[in-house]
């Protein structure tokens, strides 16, 4: 099996306040291909440790991928290190330059003349796209062995390698004919050790295939891998085996591989030609975002309230003062007022409300942090779902947007 | 400064569905106590890897630590291939023995020989107690560098830490009357090079302390970190850089340490006793999400809309329909209108709006994906920005709120 060692640059990284999102996002992609990750390494801007992982990578594995430090300023340094590690020269390169330019132009910024490193390459390099930001990224094959280096930013990796880097790898190494299939199921509703124990047997069981379990958010991502004799049987495989899981989890089941709760939502309403419209108190807007945030949803979202105040529940959306009195503004009564409400204001097909505590502060004995009402009316339909969320505001909050969701794909499926 | 390098080691870290939080956990740890991670490393259950990190670890830093592979299995090598690295020789260590073979007789079970090895430890080495399992930490001093094991599970990790390996760290190094003061600048609105280049002579002519810039989401955090003759001193040069870097930029530094945007806006409106309303067409909630993102926010924000679809804009907010068919819905016309009407359907005493294009379709040749219009108005106020980004859908979402919020900030201060 072809191995990958990782190296993340930038000192950010390891302050312990910044996630290095990208070798936990290589390292899945990488697996999906069919490569290892033998090992990672974070470094700060520092040329000596930078130098060393480099060469550490290039021993131990075939692949040395590099993220960061392909920046303008003087602290970017891994590209012109990997060059001098490989024994390789940067040289400008016309067209790169001619880019560069035409970028700043386009942004009517004048051009620092220290970006103009982001255009110096080696020429054995294949220089690489990137799309979203100034600084390419570089393939540099070496005798046995390939380095690999990618800007820093999550939102420019991740792109370069979908478009770019897998297909390079996979060329490059012949992964297009293999044997290994994937896939993720996606599961809201129970616990990680109780999804655990509902599938015992199926994790028990497994020869040919492979079950790992990630919490994230809320959600469970069940991620299965089977290896058959080829491609094909590992395919039976795992449909097999997706089979046997949605026959234990059942609803609980809402999409798979690249699924969000999102983008199944989104596919149902517009399926089905219904109309939405939101009215928010905890979440802030937070739950019109994750609908907004699929291109196109302006098709079955009509738009929402934010009704953080208790004048606002009122004077938008027509919520009784006498129900805030008697049940209070977290409640069931209000949260179906306020589902009602904005349906009726919107004129939509349905309507979505959510009213908490998200604390940290503001709970009671009664009405603790974590309480939270859910609503969702249609035409023929109401229904309240009280949720008792534990952890942070932040957790709080999303996991109510993400429950409200789940909530709207159960009455639509 | 004394400089540390991290080793995880574990197969389980390599897949990207576990996340190493030891590191992220030592990383903060080490920062408070004066010492600085320069670098870390996660390693299968491969001795070579696991050899080169704890060479490269010994090479570019005064502490190493490393953390996982002390349990009884064949897989468990870390603390062996330390010594060996280290030139040390194991063994059995009888008062180790005793209190593994007690810790199995308490619990009624067999202790397989296998464990023993966990009783061995080179003589020249200290022993780490654990309370929370069977594997001992080890505190090996070298000549003028140390190798820290310890266990891989946090929980066992983090209270020997806490308990042993702090006070053994702050001793060693005499960390306990350290000298460093340190403090993060907040910018938004010039880019990375940029303030660079602004910050050019403050950055050269850095002696007693040093400058780190890091780019995300939009905002430039300046990390600044002094060390003077003593901790008074180097507050003093923390507060007279600062005051530099405030004069070069002026109004775009928001914030400082833990601020964000959000907060500092939020401080400024509850402070002035100003109260607040949003509509939002592209961000789709995500500027009320940020708002209500600070506990409290209620005392200042009444809520919004969200006026995803163009009948939401003329309904709720009363733009009229040709200002929509006139100028269109991403329009400077339009941002303002949806301000205003905001403003006045909930009497607050500002209003903001938001529309543009997010893409990743719908743009045009005069209305590219990007274009953004953020209004802001108050009773003798009104202002319209017209901001071109460029990224993600995503991107462009999270950089038209932190805008929004800029221009609020602006107006406020």
């Amino acid at each position: 099996m072809v191995q990958a060692y990782l190296i993340s640059t930038g000192t950010e990284l390891l302050l312990g306040s910044t996630l290095d999102t990208n070798s936990i996002y290589l390292s899945k992609s990488l697996e999906e291909l069919g490569i290892k990750v033998i090992g990672k390494s974070v470094v700060g801007d520092n040329p000596e440790a930078i130098e060393m992982a480099i060469k550490v990578g290039l021993t131990v594995a075939d692949v040395v991928i590099t993220t960061g430090g392909l920046g303008p300023t003087l602290d970017d340094l891994t590209k012109e290190i990997a060059c001098q590690v490989a024994g390789v020269e940067l040289k400008l390169i016309p067209a790169e330059e001619r880019k560069l330019r035409e970028y700043f132009e386009r942004r009517h910024r004048p051009m620092p003349e220290i970006n103009l490193k982001q255009a110096m390459f080696p020429p054995q390099a294949s220089i690489i796209p990137n799309h979203y930001g100034t600084a390419p990224g570089m393939y540099l094959p070496l005798d046995n062995k390939v380095i690999i280096c990618m800007p820093g930013p999550p939102r420019e990796t991740e792109p370069m390698y979908e478009k770019y880097v897998k297909d390079m790898l996979s060329q490059a190494y012949n992964l297009s004919n293999r044997r290994v299939a994937s896939r993720i199921i996606r599961v809201l509703g129970p616990g990680e050790s109780q999804v655990e124990e509902m599938l015992g047997d199926i994790i028990n069981q497994a020869k040919d295939y492979h079950l790992a379990l990630l919490a994230q958010e809320g959600e469970i991502s069940i991620r299965l891998i089977a290896e058959g004799n080829d491609y094909d049987d590992s395919v039976r495989i795992v449909d097999r085996v997706t089979e046997q899981i949605e026959h234990i989890m059942g609803k609980s089941v809402f999409g798979y591989d690249d699924d969000t709760l999102s983008s199944v939502v989104g596919n149902l309403l517009s399926s089905r030609g219904v109309s939405l419209a939101v009215a928010e108190s905890c979440t802030g807007g937070l739950l019109g975002k994750m609908i907004t945030d699929i291109p196109g949803s302006s098709r079955y979202f009509w738009g929402g309230v934010i009704t953080y105040s208790n004048e606002a529940k009122q004077e938008i959306l027509g919520v009784k003062s006498e129900t805030l009195d008697k049940y209070g503004a977290v409640s069931r009564e209000t949260a179906l007022a306020m589902a009602k409400g904005v349906k009726g204001m919107a004129g939509t097909d349905m309507g979505v409300a959510i009213t908490g505590i998200a604390g940290p502060d503001g709970g009671s004995r009664e009405k603790p942090v974590g309480l939270v009402y859910i609503a969702v009316v249609g035409d023929n339909l109401e229904q309240v779902r009280e949720m008792h969320f534990v952890g942070s505001r932040d957790a709080i909050r999303t996991l109510s947007a993400k429950s409200a969701l789940d909530l709207l794909r159960l009455q639509l499926i």
